[in-house]
């Protein structure tokens, strides 16, 4: 029995989701409560659907079905077209997800098939959430670079002139550490190839992809980041268009509101998109801190081996740098913010962050060391010549003007608030995760504006009522919620003035 | 700032789902969609609910938050009233989920946090499968029990006169195995107390409350059931209004769109209830065959000491019997086809099935064993005479009466298809889970009339053309769906008749 298509406008993101009215002619609804999950044919395409029922029949009537955004897209239909329905099959990998969830071990085949079906859109979040814990408990080294090249293989795969293409990437976790931007224009001034693909913010207040678009346009497709490229030897564009790990993308959407952040997961996600993207030579940098992802040595070794085990078998030289993660880098956190340092520090400014610049300088030498014709040890050497130069600013502004200089000023949000330290003492600590969700609050990273500009620093002395940091926001919600969770936990640690530093700890 | 309450006439099952404008003047949606998650608070209570946007202003405009029918009810207010909203909170108790998957063992009090939060709707759906997930991979006994107590104390508890409360239960899986309707009435009619609730079917053709409700009403309050056990000694009836273990009727909503049905999960549910029902005394039908849920002797076996282990820190007195779970039992497989079996096994009805009979004494003999004052190994015989003698119809017309007879005939679907042999042979098996699936797709349980009419038993002789079972249904989608799914895969498998019987196998 055919029904007819009714557009209904929400957007339920990742999943489809149809809506049948409770009396509907081609079926009961409530016979799928249980399931949930219909699937819904056009002729020439079909989609599996999560079901919801409607009681109010101006909303959809009997013989309709209503198909939220991301169902009616991907369906590819007409409002008012015609599709059949039928109780959805379980996509026959899940029996490998249930196998794995009893502890067995997955083979290659079933490891593609799993991620086939999620890029599909075949599975529900709850299935995904269940295979994704069902990773988290254990994952042998197998099934991880199972994982990982089923997940590049899904994806678009990108081809480079010469034997040397380098990227660079950070695990993430400390606000502020926006490096890639800085040395991006530096590799690119050495002239080494580097098409750096980035991420916009999830859940944390700014990623590279939302901070470069304050200065340039970054949804770029692949034909454009290919001419930027060839234009520039580099590019800061944000991956969405380029689809290098759609897999990943699905699964990052049920990771994150899990927190599920294992370094088997972290790893397929990463090297997948490098397989994808062409990389030759990758730099990561691994944030080592009491609040950043990466806590202790030992979990930093671990992780490290890993990367080096999959790089390995992927036949891509990689190098991870284990770098302190005690604190925010630089002083900006949030897009705008973040921006304004770095370009103070492309522009030699006297203001710029110290920490930005020295960081940026250690990862770029590193990366500029793929490069046979850079003495061993000179990477670091070379990058500070060009930085120094003037070099690595003038390719930042080519690199911008190549993807689109973005118009108008970029200005911090107007409404601010200074939180201040509540005794004198020295800064023992300052939360990564906390002040990273402050900013996010503040309305960070879509108030581009938002977020915090950090005043003090671990080791600074403080007087009671001095401000430790201030926060930026441009609407009144996000600035109270921002204020109000400030100063409940504000993420700084102060220890008495009074005592020696190693009697404070 | 308030946002104006618009009810969205949706039902989205467990999940609480606000939808915001995307041009909402509280907020900017956008920057939730990573969480989804959101807090809508009304003064006196508050709600998690995850999030959609919505770009139909006339559906939800700026200053609205549209709210679908659970969030609407669970937050017990009114359209055009208004609330206020923040970001969610992740509840605490989701860090005791994440290190029980990253392979922690939990304590009583982790436990009982989650559970707790599980009920007061903060857990998404995808939060719910973690956990479930999670504790498939493993759970030690004492997390077992932990979990079983917590949801046991977080539901209604009975207490009832006497110091022997009788209760039988089935593990579920075998499409017509509708002993408990039988077993109640006998036991009744012996003088026990045996206050028995029912589920309705999830993904199987019919739950026992959904074939009583063809008899009577079923939808009693606690009041009301106490008032029929009074007066019958026994009751038939939904636990729905009785709400023992609302934690897992959560879980089983999760549970069963994953299918996940682990030991431990299974004995959880189960004693959960039993204890809060206040039963001293309990029965337990576990059928072990190919296709039902407990396929072998050391499966079972396994499942047997684990329902021992917290029956007994629970001080029930737990009998588990392991039954033939080779085939269908009875005939009927539907509510009412499953009703018109029962009531020919209580009238001593010459063609009444014998299988079902013979079973329902079987178990009602193991629950009078129960009463001190029956003789070591007298409760079968005990049970035949109160069958036999037409005590156990009238004291079954005595519960219909007390619960409210069902008006009407009760009859089975008018559309019909005979599923044939395609080859003369003895039926070597059946699949339980095939024919429950049929059965469900002909539109069973909301069908009442809806089935399979099982007319070929395991070791029958059968000739090509001749009629395996037939499927009735009152709708035509559901009839095609059943009979184009039986023209595919019928889920008998016949043995050649030429060969003997140990050939054949």
């Amino acid at each position: 029995m055919m029904l007819r298509i009714r557009r209904i406008p929400l957007d339920t993101l990742r999943e489809n989701v149809a809506v049948l009215a409770s009396n509907c002619v081609a079926l009961r609804p409530e016979a799928f409560q249980a399931f949930k999950r219909l699937e819904v044919h056009n002729g020439a395409r079909s989609i599996i659907a999560s079901l919801d029922i409607c009681h109010d029949h101006s909303m959809v009537a009997p013989d309709e079905i209503g198909l939220t955004e991301p169902a009616f897209r991907r369906l590819g239909v007409q409002e008012g077209g015609t599709v059949t329905i039928a109780p959805a099959r379980s996509p026959q990998s899940l029996e490998h997800v249930r196998a794995k969830i009893v502890g067995e071990t997955l083979d290659k085949h079933q490891i593609e098939s799993i991620i086939h079906d999620i890029v599909g859109y075949r599975y529900s979040d709850m299935e995904i959430a269940a295979f994704l814990v069902a990773c988290a408990g254990f994952l042998t080294t197998d099934e991880l670079l199972h994982l990982t090249f089923a997940m590049a293989d899904v994806g678009n795969h990108m081809t480079w002139n010469g034997p040397v293409v380098v990227d660079k990437h950070c695990i993430g976790g400390i606000p502020g550490n926006r490096t890639t931007m800085i040395v991006v224009p530096i590799v690119a001034a050495h002239g080494l190839t580097i098409p750096k693909t980035s991420s916009r913010a999830i859940t944390s207040p700014a990623g590279t992809a939302d901070t470069m678009e304050v200065l340039a346009r970054v949804d770029l497709s692949m034909d454009e980041m290919r001419s930027v490229v060839e234009e520039c030897n580099g590019c800061l564009i944000w991956g969405g268009h380029v689809n290098l790990s759609p897999a990943d993308d699905i699964l990052i959407g049920v990771e994150r509101p899990l927190n599920l952040d294992t370094r088997e997961q972290m790893v397929a996600s990463i090297m997948s998109k490098k397989k994808a993207a062409g990389s030759t030579h990758l730099v990561i940098d691994l944030p080592v801190g009491p609040s950043a992802k990466v806590r202790d040595a030992t979990e930093a070794m671990r992780l490290r081996k890993l990367f080096e085990f999959v790089a390995d078998a992927m036949k891509i030289h990689v190098d991870v740098l284990v770098t302190d993660g005690a604190q925010p880098i630089g002083r900006g956190v949030g897009p705008i913010l973040e921006a304004q340092d770095v370009m103070a520090v492309l522009a030699n400014d006297q203001g710029a962050p110290a920490d930005l610049r020295e960081k940026s300088l250690q990862l770029a030498g590193r990366v500029l060391e793929a490069d046979p014709a850079i003495r061993g040890g000179g990477g670091y050497g070379r990058a500070r010549q060009l930085l120094d130069s003037g070099a690595a600013l003038a390719s930042m502004n080519r690199i911008i003007d190549a993807q689109g200089r973005a118009p108008g000023a970029a200005v911090a949000g107007p409404l601010t608030a200074d939180i201040c330290a509540d005794a004198d003492g020295i800064v023992a600590s300052i939360d990564c995760f906390r002040i990273a969700q402050l900013a996010r609050l503040a309305g960070a990273p879509l108030d581009r504006g938002a977020g915090l500009m950090m005043l003090k620093r671990v080791g600074d002395r403080v007087e009671a009522g001095e401000p430790l940091y201030r926060i930026h926001s441009a609407g009144e919600s996000h600035f109270n919620f921002a204020v109000d969770a400030a100063g409940e936990v504000n993420g700084f640690a102060l220890a008495s003035p009074s005592l020696q530093r190693g009697a404070a700890q």
